[in-house]
């Protein structure tokens, strides 16, 4: 658990700044969050919050339950999504260019690898796309351990080259039905409950993903034993889960041992994060969450980890859309913190 | 009204985007609207939306009711957070540098000018705070009419200037209880409900300023003749405006007659905006409203004007804060609309 003994410093500066004592909201207790994790880091009570290079990291793979039909789009649009990102012409890239953050794409795992010299892709394949998990298990335990372990190496890298605060996408047609069999495997919600439209899919398609979903979760029941939080992740992510997801838990994991604030994304990024919490609780201490989103199953969630995010703007679209959209909040945040003036400073009568 | 006959061209330019239909939620109506105003501005369809040059402008006054208790601070506060500003101590300083939102601050009749040769600093006094409601009128028409065209002038030397959005705010210890009071008398709220807790007084406070209201919305409605919506509201401005508030009716209407989109700030800037509104409805059309403040009867006002503001953070500091912080969204929606790949330039499977 992150230190708490600077939070009496922290709230201090905050309720001296020129404003009534709780008027901004959310951005103080952001201003606070960011603050403690930075203490914690740096175990010195700081006055100037640093967020310098964020950066934003797409995690792309493909799902075999895809093709029962279970989305709005084939999985092809995978690696051209891929290559649209590349080409930066998707909403996040527009996003990313307006609020300054920088964006990667990591290949853990889409049908076909895209034949790229561009250094923003990383290449971090488990295979080629997942097995279909209604009937058979995902991957392998050997994926799932190969694919945390490359998404914490991953996170490493950018901390070495500045990064201060991350924020994680994903690509990957099929990935809402892996993200929801994971939500009702792992935190007691029914398969029917955690299945919602995706980016769109009509009554007929959200039937049979809901049918999937649960035969899905119903196979990896069966199979459960005893054992502990860590391991029961470990082998929903087996039966249930994707290379991207895989991956995202990995970097969780590694930005909360290196106390690095994360922007948490919409339904797929947030699940990520649920495992991350599930197998180390204090991991929840690094995460911001950005945004709520259309899909269904996302407000459960959020309320199993008992957080209000920034923004709720019926977004349904995933890329990281909505913590790049979050990013400016925390910049004005952090400034406010480092920033503004003090009730004795600026001379106004308290 | 705005014209509609860009609207489907506009539209069809959203769909054709590389994300499935409306999953980018409210962005997508911003961008419907920011394109939409730009295109009847220059009556041709627009394909880049342009909103260079944001400006923010905080209009500051004081008030006679202040004397009486329901606030938390003195009305010298306001002359204060005046110079805090033109300091770039305060929070909105904060947010407009962290978002490159150019701010200045109208003197719009606080109790003692400030000393200044700051260009940021723009003098447009209607006198020495207003009278003080409860027990009679708060100023006279003339001023009434005077702080209009004066607002009005304010926009248009920003527009002059190369302004393509705009953002207000306000300042002026006090404002709450007048905003408050032109709410019930325009819009069949009943007093009690119109009050809420500014930036944070206590239940004693509270039921002070509920009364003084209460009596001067009274007074008001005593006085009252049939006459056009538009004078209705004039004569409430006489009996229970402010200054600050009578300069930001005439500035929205400004925007709204030059085809300017409004970023629209908390509780006394959109209950600005509604009396604008109610004087002139196709004022309406260039608003968006930035966010939910934490003032109980913004809520009632959002729903009298049918709206869903993009953010709700429990602000209740008002100096148009919450607008800034909504700025880089609209930035975001001009981005994706101006250059987001369609699914054709892609090469991406519809």
């Amino acid at each position: 658990m992150l230190n708490q003994q600077f939070d009496h410093h922290i709230q201090q500066r905050i309720d001296q700044k020129t404003k009534p004592i709780g008027a901004l909201g959310q951005l103080e207790a952001i201003a606070f969050q960011l603050a403690k994790i930075q203490s914690c880091r740096l175990n010195s009570a700081t006055n100037s919050i640093s967020i310098n290079k964020p950066s934003l990291v797409i995690f792309a793979g493909d799902h075999g339950i895809a093709d029962r039909g279970v989305s709005i789009a084939p999985s092809v649009v995978t690696q051209q999504m891929v290559g649209n990102f590349l080409q930066g012409g998707a909403a996040i890239n527009c996003f990313c260019r307006v609020n300054q953050i920088d964006l990667s794409v990591v290949d853990c795992g889409i049908l076909a690898p895209i034949a790229s010299n561009d250094d923003r892709l990383l290449l971090s394949r488990l295979g080629k796309g997942t097995q279909d998990f209604s009937t058979q298990a995902a991957m392998t335990v050997e994926q799932v351990q190969q694919g945390i372990s490359q998404g914490k190496e991953i996170v490493e890298t950018l901390i070495a080259q500045g990064c201060e605060v991350l924020m994680f996408g994903e690509m990957g047609i099929g990935n809402t039905s892996s993200a929801s069999a994971l939500l009702s495997a792992n935190f007691n919600l029914d398969a029917i409950s955690s299945v919602g439209r995706g980016t769109g899919i009509d009554d007929k398609q959200l039937l049979l993903k809901q049918q999937l979903v649960q035969q899905g979760v119903e196979r990896f029941q069966s199979k459960d034993v005893a054992c502990s939080e860590e391991e029961h992740v470990i082998a929903s992510l087996v039966e249930l889960g994707g290379f991207e997801i895989v991956h995202l838990v990995g970097a969780f994991l590694q930005a909360a041992e290196r106390k690095i604030p994360v922007l948490v994304d919409g339904f797929i990024i947030s699940v990520a994060a649920a495992l991350a919490y599930k197998m180390q609780p204090e991991t929840r201490e690094v995460m911001i969450f950005a945004h709520t989103s259309q899909e269904s199953a996302h407000c459960a969630l959020l309320s199993i980890l008992d957080v209000e995010p920034l923004l709720d703007l019926g977004l349904r679209l995933g890329e990281g859309t909505g913590a790049a959209l979050a990013m400016p909040l925390l910049r004005c945040a952090a400034e406010f913190y480092n920033h503004m003036a003090s009730f004795e400073s600026a001379g106004v009568t308290v």
